[in-house]
C-alpha cells in the first residue's frame, strides 16, 4: 500500500489564511461523557474497596490475574537484572541520557529553587522556604507507546528536588515488560515500581491503598482514562498537566538541509496520527524542497502510515511574508516543540514568547532535546504554553512564605493593618495587630 | 445572647487522640452534583451566547440589570475616584501595603524568576527563557466578604511579572460598589475590571466573549459556583488553586501573652464558621490562660457568633508531649497559617516542612501578614501545602526550555538519542538525530 503525506500548503497572503490556518489548528479537548462517568465509577470504587478493586480492574482492563498486590510490586533486584540484561550500548545511552538530565536539573534548580531572604530596615525577616514534595507519583504509559525516556524524564526532577519516595506506576498488559522500562526506573532511582495503570492506578495513588501508598503529586503523561482522572483528583492531590496530541512548529530561513527538516516534521508525525507538524518559511522553493524530501523519505519509514496520515489531516507547510511574520504566527500557536532552524536563531529567539521548549539551529533536533540534551521533554502542549512550563524541579518543590515581624517592625505594620481589618470588616485581624503595639 | 467558644481539649498522650485528632481535621472537599451541573450548564451557555448570557445571568444572580456590557465595565476614572474619595488612612494604608507587598514580589523574582543558562563542555547552550503570561483574570469575591487585600493580592505580583493585561472582575450585587475593592484595584495596577462575577465570570474570562477578553489564566478565591467552575475550564487557560475554608495553627512554647494568641485564634475564626483555628502547645497551664483569654475577649468581638461557632465545632487546644512532637503533628496538618509563637522559632523552623506561610515569633500575627507584611495572603488550604505554594510571580511566569546543540554536541548526543529512540520504535526521531551527525 502506498502513503501519501500532504501537509496543507497555505500562505499568509492568501484571503482565505486566517479560516484554514485555524482549521488546521482546531483541536477539541472536550472530554467524553462514558469516559468520565467509568472513571468517576473507577475512583468511587477504589476509594472505597481500595486494593481489592485495584486487583479486579487489573485483571480486567489488563488481562493481568494476580491473587495479590504483592504480586503487582516490581522489586528492586527485577529493576536492576532488567537493567543489566540490556545490551551494552542501550545500557551505556540510557546512563548517559540520565547523567545529562540530572545535571540540567540540577542546574534549575540552582538558579531558580532555592530558599532566599532577606530583612527590611526595620529588621523584619522575609522570604519563601523551599522544600521538596515527600512523595511522588510517577505515571508511565504501558503497552505499545512504553517510553522509557519519560522514567527518566519524571523521575529525575523528583530526584533532584529530593523528594524521597518516587513511586512508579506502569500497567503491563497480559503482564508484558518492557526491560527498557524497567531498567530506566532503575538508572533514575525510582523508590518503588507497580505494575498498574489506568484511572485505578491514579485513584490508588491519590487515595491510598493498604498496598500502594497515597502521594502528594501525580506527573506523567496517559490515555484519555488517566487524564481524566488526573483532572478528577486534582486539589485533593498536585498534579503535573493535562496533555493533549505532541506538535513541533519548525521556523526555517532556508539555510538548513530540507531533508533534516523533513524528518524532524516525520519524528513528530510518526507519535501519533494527532500528532501535529507544521513548517513555517518565507521561501517557497524551500517548502517546496521539504515537500520533496519528505515525499522521497517516506516510503522508508517503518511507521508510514502514521506519519503520512497526521500530515495530511494536520500537518502544514506555510509561507510567510518574513522571518518576523512567522514568529508572530508562532505566538499565536504557543507551540509544544519550537524549532528555530535558521542560521541566525538568537536574532529571532527574543521574538518568541509562548513555546514549550526552543531548539536553537540547525543541529539541535528536537529529538535530541527528546531523549537526552538535558531539559524536559514533558511539555505543555495545544497551546497551554501561553501559561505553563516545562515539567521541572518546581513541580517537586513547594514554597512557604518565611514572616519574622520585629518589635519595631510591629509597630509600624499594626497600623497598616488595622486600618485594612477594619475597613473589612474583620476586627479580631485589626485587634490582633493592635495587641502588638506598645502603648 | 450569650455565646461561648469551647474549642476542643485534646493530649497526645490520651489513647483516643489519634481518632479525635482526625474528626478535628476531617474536612470533605466534596462536590455538590447539583452545583457541578448547574455550573456546566452556565459554562456552556457563556461558551454559546457569549456577553447575552452574562447579562443574564448577571441579571439573575446579582440582581444587577443593564443594558448593554458596556455599563459593567468600570473606567479608570471610577477606580480612581474611588480611592481619592476615601479617608487618608485608608488611602496610606493601601499605599503603603501596595509598596511592601511590590518590594517582597519583586525579590521573590529576582531570588527565583528569572531566565538562566549555561553551556557545556561541548559548546551546546542549555537553559529556561522565563517570561510573563500575556493577560490573566482576577476573580474578586463581592458581596459580604469583600476583600480589597485580596485584589492587592492577585494583582501586584502579575504586575511584577510583567503581565500587561490584568482584568478583574467582581460582582456587585444590587449594583453596590465597594469604594475600597476599587481603590485597591486603582492602587495595585488592575487593566481593566468588570462588575460580573459568578461562574459566568469566569467563563468569560475562559471563553472570551466580544467585550471580556479571553485571558491565560484565572486567579482569586470565590465560592462553591467559582471554585467549580474554575476547575472546570483548567487546561484551557490555568488557574491558581482551590481554595477550601482558612486555617491557622498556632504552636506555642507559652511565652507569648495568652491574650495575644487568643485573638489570633479568633482573627482565624471570625472568617467563617468552616475556618480552623488550632493551638499546640506542650504546657497545659498555657493553654488553660489561653481559654480564659477566649472566654473574656469573645464578647467584645463584633463577629462572636461565627468565632464561637468555628471555635466550638472546628477548633483544638492540644496539649503535646513537647515541641518537637507539636513540630511534628504541624507537619501531618500542612496547614495554611502557621504561627511559631515562641520565644526561639528559629529552633522549630527547619522541623516544619509543609506550611503556607510561617509566621516566626509572637509579633509576627498572621493578621500583619495578611495585610502588609509583604509576603501573599494567598495559601494553600486543607492540607495542600504538602504539594502547593502560595501565590506569587511564578504564577504569572512560564519558563520555555531554551536548546542550542553546537555541530560537536550533535556528534554525541546523535549517537545516544539514537540509540534510545529505535529502542522505543521511534524511528523518525532516530533518523533526525543521526541526519545531523558526519559521515
Amino acid at each position: 500500500m502506498e502513503f501519501v503525506a500532504a501537509p496543507a500548503r497555505l500562505s499568509t497572503t492568501d484571503a482565505q489564511f486566517e479560516h484554514d490556518f485555524a482549521q488546521r489548528l482546531h483541536w477539541s479537548a472536550d472530554t467524553d461523557a462514558a469516559i468520565e462517568q467509568r472513571v468517576a465509577d473507577i475512583l468511587a470504587d477504589v476509594q472505597k474497596r481500595g486494593d481489592a478493586a485495584v486487583l479486579d480492574y487489573t485483571a480486567r482492563f489488563d488481562g493481568l490475574q494476580v491473587s495479590s498486590m504483592a504480586a503487582l510490586e516490581l522489586s528492586k533486584q527485577e529493576l536492576k537484572a532488567a537493567f543489566e540484561g540490556l545490551p551494552t550500548e542501550q545500557r551505556e545511552a540510557l546512563e548517559s541520557a540520565a547523567r545529562r538530565v540530572r545535571s540540567y536539573h540540577e542546574a534549575q534548580k540552582k538558579a531558580n529553587g532555592e530558599s532566599w531572604s532577606y530583612r527590611d530596615e526595620d529588621g523584619t525577616l522575609l522570604g519563601q522556604k523551599v522544600t521538596p514534595l515527600d512523595r511522588v507519583g510517577i505515571y508511565v504509559p504501558g503497552g505499545k507507546a512504553a517510553y522509557p525516556s519519560s522514567v527518566l524524564m519524571n523521575a529525575i526532577p523528583a530526584h533532584v528536588a529530593g523528594v524521597e519516595d518516587i513511586i512508579m506506576v506502569v500497567p503491563t498488559p497480559q503482564g508484558v515488560k518492557n526491560p527498557l522500562v524497567l531498567a530506566a526506573a532503575y538508572v533514575a532511582g525510582v523508590h518503588r515500581a507497580f505494575t498498574i495503570g489506568g484511572a485505578q492506578a491514579v485513584a490508588a495513588l491519590a487515595y491510598g491503598t493498604a498496598t500502594i501508598p497515597k502521594v502528594d503529586k501525580i506527573t506523567g503523561p496517559g490515555n484519555a482514562y488517566v487524564a481524566s482522572a488526573k483532572k478528577r483528583v486534582f486539589g485533593l492531590v498536585g498534579i503535573d498537566m493535562i496533555a493533549g496530541p505532541s506538535e513541533i512548529l519548525v521556523l526555517a530561513d532556508g539555510s538548513t538541509p530540507p531533508d533534516w527538516v523533513a524528518m524532524d516534521l516525520f519524528s513528530q508525525a510518526e507519535h501519533d496520527e494527532l500528532a501535529q507538524s507544521i513548517l513555517l518559511c518565507p521561501d517557497a522553493a524551500y517548502l517546496d524542497a521539504v515537500q520533496r524530501e519528505i515525499d522521497r523519505l517516506l516510503p522508508e519509514m517503518p511507521r508510514k502510515a502514521i506519519i503520512a496520515k497526521s500530515l495530511s489531516d494536520r500537518g502544514a507547510l506555510i509561507l510567510t511574508r518574513d522571518m518576523e511574520e512567522a514568529c508572530a504566527l508562532s505566538n499565536r500557536i504557543a507551540p509544544e516543540h519550537l524549532e528555530v532552524s535558521s542560521r541566525d536563531p538568537h536574532r529571532w529567539e527574543p521574538l518568541l514568547k509562548h513555546a514549550g521548549a526552543i531548539f536553537l539551529g540547525a543541529y539541535t533536533s528536537e529529538s535530541l532535546g527528546d531523549y537526552c540534551a538535558g531539559p524536559n521533554h514533558v511539555l505543555p502542549t495545544s497551546g497551554t504554553a501561553r501559561f505553563s512550563s516545562p515539567l521541572g524541579v518546581y513541580d517537586f518543590q513547594k514554597r512557604s512564605s518565611l514572616i519574622e515581624v520585629s518589635e519595631a517592625g510591629a509597630q509600624v505594620l499594626g497600623k497598616t493593618a488595622a486600618v485594612l481589618a477594619y475597613g473589612e470588616g474583620l476586627q479580631g485581624h485589626a485587634r490582633a495587630a493592635e495587641m502588638r503595639i506598645k502603648r
